[in-house]
């Protein structure tokens, strides 16, 4: 019986040193200290825990995992951070701690952002002697799409465009595919590209963090609904307010919740066909994030 | 006798077509217009024809040379495009056009140069047949540092912070080494990653570009004083008007204009004694910097 607390939690706490280590270190003082602020402290690292349960998926290169699993979690700070701005989603309240541009300004929080964006492929660039440069180059190759026009800020821009706006399944599988599972995806295969990995091996990860991807949002809607802004750390009820298209707009409650677990029984096959040897820890990841309640 | 006007054109020419093929090509249809608004038909390209020049002067890979022509130009743009912002110098004219926060709102502006950043790093990262990976993942590293918290991020901050407050020339020299110098060394660094160079040629390099990096922003002082809107293609007077600090506060208008004519002797004192066969095009490119009139 693999026991997920155990695994996860010196994980975390690696990360969580790491990101201490690195995070806005020797930057101009407001700035590093918004850029720490919107990272340490936070956070469920589901991202970092994903690329280093992907790592030992593949026997991965530890110093690269660990790289990569601070820089896709970067990314989600920024992203997170440039989300909540007033021209945005104008959020006052993440993680229950006032947004950073509440507690910083929004210049000094655009700043953050960008900063944190550059210091990712700055965590995955270090000197040859310690991850191999061919390594370097495909984690900044699959975080750049990831993160960009074609991924996440992509999405971004599609749900920016679809307030108000009825969307069907199929638009809304898009937009989320993008905005949020292109980053749990390159999370995935982040870990996957610290090793080496059979074709076979590679699109059974493909396709678990596709379906991993998805439930995540699924329950995140789920969440947006039943959860109260205590358990949350957030403002809740904000989608439906704002007259976002949802899961549960789409499909009714039950429905997202039947969806989610079709979506979990979908990541656990791809890993079961995967060939690789220990999958564990992805396992129990899916199961994280549809069992999540916050 | 080197005639810079012809070395330049084909180059830019090249620059050009790239970014028109590249740019947010595949982006969501709004994002991907503003992204091109934002980069193409615009600005005189002088980061990518130092990162060209410099690749010439040491034989550099030339896929890998126009690839980080345009990654450092996508970084260039996402930062005028984030500076601004309302929220930062809230500029409302940029290039003779509406800014593109003026042109698209903000936070298409937002998003636009967030997927700038991420897409400079993508076309750094091609298949590893079009570049080889070592290149890409030095690439990386030199943009990655410039772009960030500890390079031009870093100095956008200090100038954020430095607003109203007297600053020493030491002061004023450090901000703008990180905030406009240390793209602008990127662009030399860059080009010469794409080949080989000796310890000294590199330092030499280096020398050339920090000497550059200064005179740009001293002459751009300069200009904010002498020059009119409709030559400078903005808001001509707006840094005194904003009480920032300026090298023509600091040095008075003649001191600066003797400082720029310095750092020009600097940068072509550095090539002289860089051991490289044709630095022909990155002397020309200094003498365009102190030489510009907008």
């Amino acid at each position: 019986m693999f026991d997920f607390a155990s695994w996860a939690q010196p994980q975390r706490a690696q990360v969580e040193q790491a990101l201490q280590d690195w995070v806005g270190v020797g930057a101009p003082a407001g700035l590093g200290e918004a850029m720490r602020y919107a990272v340490l402290d936070g956070g469920k690292r589901l991202r970092p825990l994903l690329v280093l349960a992907a790592a030992q998926a593949v026997q991965g290169h530890a110093e690269a995992a660990l790289r990569a699993a601070c820089a896709v979690e970067l990314i989600h700070a920024y992203s997170l951070v440039h989300d909540d701005m007033p021209c945005m989603d104008n959020d006052v309240l993440r993680r229950g701690k006032p947004t950073v541009h509440v507690a910083f300004g929004q210049a000094q929080a655009l700043l953050a952002g960008d900063a944190l964006q550059a210091q990712a492929f700055e965590l995955l660039t270090p000197p040859a002697s310690e991850v191999p440069p061919a390594m370097q180059a495909q984690c900044c190759r699959i975080l750049a799409q990831a993160a960009g026009a074609q991924g996440m800020a992509g999405g971004q821009a599609i749900d920016l465009a679809s307030v108000g706006q009825p969307l069907t399944e199929a638009q809304l599988r898009h937009m989320h595919r993008l905005k949020t599972g292109a980053l749990l995806q390159a999370s995935v295969m982040l870990g996957a590209a610290c090793g080496t990995v059979s074709a076979q091996g590679q699109q059974a990860l493909l396709d678990y963090a596709q379906a991993l991807g998805l439930a995540f949002q699924v329950v995140d809607d789920v969440l947006d609904v039943v959860a109260d802004a205590a358990t949350l750390g957030k403002t809740p009820g904000k989608d439906a307010a704002n007259d976002k298209p949802t899961y549960v707009a789409l499909l009714g409650l039950e429905g997202a919740q039947a969806l989610a677990q079709q979506l979990l029984e979908q990541a656990c096959t791809a890993l079961e066909r995967s060939g690789l040897s220990d999958t564990r820890a992805l396992l129990a990841l899916a199961q994280q994030v549809v069992g999540r309640t916050h």
